[in-house]
């Protein structure tokens, strides 16, 4: 499924210097961490693999790394985010190989329902494919806008389940690649647009509006539970790019300016059973926005996302996705290199 | 069932002029926890809670407390740990309120089968009345040995999961005062005496060395299962008081000079479904000895400990128990306070 360039992180590793080296992988690429140690530790490097789960480049495990005496990080599966790193680090994004043109061809007629100007998004998987494809819409006579994004956004054109800054672009409508429903989603809600997902593994083209309607509603089910609630715990995340403490404080402040209890609870892998046990009525997830969204159903209490108190406090009227975002202006976008980027701390 | 001098702790955070605090809490304490949270932001004190789970004084959360921006730490339910702190922490040891005398004179019968200089150790618990105890029984016409234990014990007479240093001492026997099997199991094995375990809540005595030898009898049984094992993950935790790296290091050296692979392995929650996916036949936790004995029925590879992998490549004969020792010669033993311990990061 994915290459891991081995023998390019190794370079770099030298070049770095680096005798011990932590590996931190997502669950699918785990057998891939594991050939790549074996490789490292035969070429005279040290290597520790983290066994925490790790779901995004928001979790760099580089703290971890500097504690176990490692000189760098290698973070498989999740493009560069800019974070302030303890140790350097390379980012190895894992681009699928699957081609995604066939699944854009064989479903241009609905592409064309999106209109003649679309905004093209993907996540880190295909982005390495996004100039293809849009040269190959411009050859259909579309207009194609790939958005810069924020800060938080390493390359043009890609969407994260808390970002879709890249999709906010003056089209008519947007045309996601990719597997899942949770970004395309959250595109739909946060433009507003038409948005059309096509599945490159599937072939399948899916409109995301009705999709997204339907995950309102949820979420308004969500609120309408969480009415009576007097204590809040307010959830917050030790994981480096998911700590929100500033947005915290401010939901902590609206919820007691409205007559309701709040307390700060610090977490790292935010779940509900850990939180069994403890007084609240109700949570808000002030972290990563997947955690209330997709997994509400394991928690007995309401749990909600900032912008969710505000529709359940009344301070909002139209439904607004929680995303993280990052500084403004930062043009300079992550070179699309196939196999890593290192970061100095 | 526990009493947390709500007033003292403030009094100490004024005393360090700590504006916002992080609390630890063990699942047991949780209610308790949230009290005082209540308490410390009446009097001006801005708190956060540490949602995550924590089971003992091994496992700090100074470093997410000074992430955090907080300028201190409390840490119910267990005893200062000699270790490193990242900011000023109070550890509230949860001392229980039941009196312990009236199951030891219960059960005297059976105690005087231990012989007539027994050992006395019990959990942090019951520590506050280890001397009762000792003159009770001194009453009795017994001698009473109440071990120093090394720097990872901050009572004398205590015993931990992973410490049972305060039992060894030139007695006939040893009586453990507590609830649970773990310990009193820990203090059987790491002794080879008889050992009598009096539960103060139930009243009972049990005669432990029936149960550590069956309990040794499971541990055979996953040495066994780890026979034909080629490829071991040799986990460590990134828990601040389990982290055994050069341990780990020697039970990976051992392995490998027996023909074994084997491939380090970090985490801070240890278990199995965060392994699963990995290629390993068998794993051997470096950290807390709880992880492999207690959990090992969830686990679907062999999971041993460091001395259980002396004993699969017959290096060992006798089964030993694993446990994280401190430092020697440590006899200045914490002061017996009820509320509080303040260590200066």
């Amino acid at each position: 499924m994915h290459e891991i360039p081995m023998s390019e992180i190794l370079g770099e590793l030298r070049e770095l210097s680096a005798r011990r080296v932590l590996i931190q992988t997502p669950e699918g690429l785990k057998r891939e961490a594991q050939e790549l140690a074996d490789f490292l530790e035969k070429n005279g490097i040290e290597v520790i693999i983290s066994g925490d789960i790790n779901y995004g480049a928001c979790d760099p495990a580089d703290r971890e790394a500097k504690m176990l005496g490692c000189d760098a990080l290698i973070h498989l599966g999740h493009s560069y985010m800019r974070l302030h790193l303890e140790v350097p680090t390379i980012f190895v994004p894992a681009f699928a190989r699957i081609d995604v043109i066939p699944a854009i061809e064989k479903n241009l007629s609905e592409v064309r329902k999106l209109g003649q100007k679309i905004g093209l998004v993907t996540t880190v998987q295909h982005i390495h494919q996004l100039e293809r494809v849009k040269s190959s819409l411009q050859e259909q006579g579309f207009t194609v806008l790939i958005g810069e994004g924020d800060g938080r956004i390493s390359f043009r054109g890609q969407v994260l389940g808390c970002n879709f800054t890249t999709a906010r672009v003056d089209a008519d409508g947007i045309l996601f690649i990719g597997a899942g429903y949770f970004h395309p989603i959250g595109v739909a809600i946060s433009t507003r647009k038409p948005t059309l997902a096509i599945n490159p593994y599937s072939g399948d083209a899916i409109w995301m509006n009705e999709e997204a309607e339907r995950m309102i509603r949820k979420r308004w089910a969500q609120i309408a539970k969480a009415y009576d609630a007097r204590k809040f715990g307010v959830v917050i995340s030790t994981k480096k790019g998911q700590l929100r403490i500033a947005e915290a404080r401010k939901i902590m402040k609206l919820l007691k300016e409205h007559d309701r209890k709040a307390m700060l609870i610090a977490m790292n892998y935010i779940n509900y059973p850990a939180l069994e046990g403890f007084d609240f009525d109700a949570y808000v997830v002030v972290a990563c926005p997947r955690v209330p969204i997709d997994d509400y159903e394991n928690w007995r209490k309401p749990v909600l996302t900032p912008p969710e108190v505000e529709l359940l406090l009344g301070l909002r009227e139209e439904y607004k996705f929680d995303e993280i975002l990052g500084g403004k202006g930062e043009k300079a976008k992550a070179e699309l290199k196939a196999y890593s980027i290192i970061i100095q701390s």
